[in-house]
């Protein structure tokens, strides 16, 4: 079981920027967590749909938070990232599982999946957050 | 987030052997589910290893339960077959995020986890089981 990568880069990029409380480029964030430019501007497109990031556009532009931390549910945010909670074939829309219509598994399965959401709920941004030093950047003046 | 087909197909299997009560062969489950005989091979080394299945050898040899279904709880048996529950990279023995040491997302992400498990583990092979012919195959005589 695993979330993907997008979900997990997402979660730090929202904790760097949470933790530097200023703007923040995709360039530094890359380079602190040593991950792919690309994917990050992927990610950071959907963080900002969400309203989790904003971006400030220009030349001397960047992504700030989009909302306080407090405000940012970690479950809300693996929904949005989390492109496929289809854990087995039958919750998937290309199920062909032959026992679908009857089995009781996927309804165990969907508690599951919810009590694991539920518990993200109960955690924001604010919770997780760390120190500007923590990430090996020094703190902005 | 997805469980590997593996886990899917570990809980189908059981679930076939547990609905007709009977010597079941790979052949048959394979067929039912239309899905890989190798790969249902391998799925059952592994639930005979563990003792969720039984394996009768020789000609007319298959697999049967090895405990009753009210005696195999579904937490258990993913937590068997999920060879990997490294959500994100820091739970994973190939961790480089540069933020572990002091990060606390790795402790949400191990209670959420725990819940998920949990609430499998409220339910046995017995609280999914389907009748024979569920299955699409005629019950045995």
């Amino acid at each position: 079981m695993r979330l993907t990568n997008f979900s997990d880069y997402a979660l730090r990029l929202l904790m760097f920027a949470a933790a530097q409380n200023r703007q923040v480029t995709i360039e530094e964030v890359a380079e602190v967590f040593d991950i792919s430019r690309n994917h990050l501007m992927k990610i950071a497109t959907v963080l900002t749909r969400s309203g989790y990031l904003k971006a400030i556009r220009g030349r001397s532009g960047g992504l700030i938070l989009g909302k306080l931390p407090e405000k940012i549910r970690l479950g809300d945010v693996v929904r949005t990232t989390e492109p496929d909670f289809a854990l087995v074939e039958c919750l998937s829309s290309s199920d062909h599982c032959v026992i679908t219509r009857r089995c009781c598994l996927k309804g165990v399965i969907h508690e599951a999946l919810d009590a694991f959401s539920a518990t993200l709920d109960r955690y924001t941004l604010a919770d997780v957050m760390l120190r500007p030093g923590d990430f090996g950047v020094a703190p902005a003046a």
